[in-house]
């Protein structure tokens, strides 16, 4: 398995603690994201992601894009160490977390969009860091709130095992604080994490633990 | 079955696409989004919601929230007319054309977004009608190489049948529409959609025939 991955791409990083929860080995091509303007817009690159993101993984002949989508084959294709619950209403539940940081948090602060900000909008830095402490802090909140509020968090996300909402929540925390984000005011969130990074798959897929760190 | 909804809610407007496509039936709860400052922020809606979006959908007992996780549950509850096609791969492929729509494209176009850059940034029109354009181009032009690179698209996003993709790609060309943004150079997507909006699954869920389009 080949998983085409930047060290501090949040989606990627997703990935990699799924395969690592599943005790999966893969070979990391790194696409360095800011290097000489981006090697994800590269040829060699948009070949394997015409859309020119990452993660990708090559896995059995086939390219799969998009960190969710992966993680969903990932479950379907490994089996071993679920990171779906059993019925229907809590998959949905982990989905639905899950889909709160993919979709409501980080679209908003990623790479693009921020060049997009101090570009286009030519915003200063501190506009810009304004920005993204606003959408973390409304989508951090909303996931402390469903996370807070309901009986099935554990010591997890949902329950005593880590499913698809702690391989996201940790890479967004993980953003949220290199960006000085305010997170005093979610203690379940904090527990959760500190709780996930104590286990072997979630430190071996830390940004800073990647060949391509620097 | 329930659907919190509100007609212009392209999340919303996904999740009616399949329960018609499943042959469901439903009952509209409309919130409306923009009326006295929002509906969705209500403490009544919030008891349902606590992320305060719409859609949220109620059925035996459970409350769904986030379309995508939506969809995923209804493929799981109600396998009459599958959204998603037999093999891992392809799975995978349906979901990433569909997560590049909900992750990529609608995140930075919804309605608290646009609020933020006129509020918040104080852009005037011409820079927030920039910025919504900017983003669907990007991300229809990606999912237009997406389908039109790969054999796997037939008369709908993946094969001859809709899948989740579809009912994630109409939304969000009816909303490109009403914005004003070129499509000219999508000629595979504006196929599709078309033959989409042939089916009377997808007539009934179009904004202009919910109860509360206004």
């Amino acid at each position: 398995m080949n998983l085409y991955s930047y060290f501090r791409s949040s989606a990627a990083y997703r990935v990699r603690i799924a395969l690592n929860l599943k005790g999966l080995t893969y070979r990391t091509l790194p696409v360095h994201l800011l290097r000489d303007g981006g090697e994800q817009h590269r040829p060699a690159y948009r070949a394997v992601n015409p859309a020119g993101l990452v993660p990708a993984l090559e896995d059995r002949g086939h390219t799969l894009t998009q960190s969710l989508a992966i993680l969903e084959y990932l479950e379907e294709q490994y089996p071993q160490t679920p990171l779906l619950p059993q019925g229907s209403a809590d998959r949905a539940r982990v989905r639905a977390i899950a889909q709160s940081i993919a979709c409501e948090i980080h679209p908003l602060n990623n790479l693009r969009v921020l060049q997009y900000l101090s570009g286009t909008l030519g915003l200063g830095e501190e506009q810009k860091n304004a920005w993204y402490r606003h959408w973390v802090g409304e989508g951090l909140g909303a996931v402390e709130r469903l996370l807070a509020d309901d009986r099935r968090t554990g010591a997890f996300c949902h329950g005593d095992r880590p499913t698809l909402a702690d391989c996201c929540l940790v890479p967004q925390v993980f953003n949220a604080r290199r960006f000085g984000c305010e997170l005093d005011a979610m203690p379940t969130i904090l527990a959760i994490v500190a709780r996930c990074q104590s286990l072997e798959a979630f430190q071996r897929a830390a940004p800073e633990h990647q060949p391509d760190a620097d």
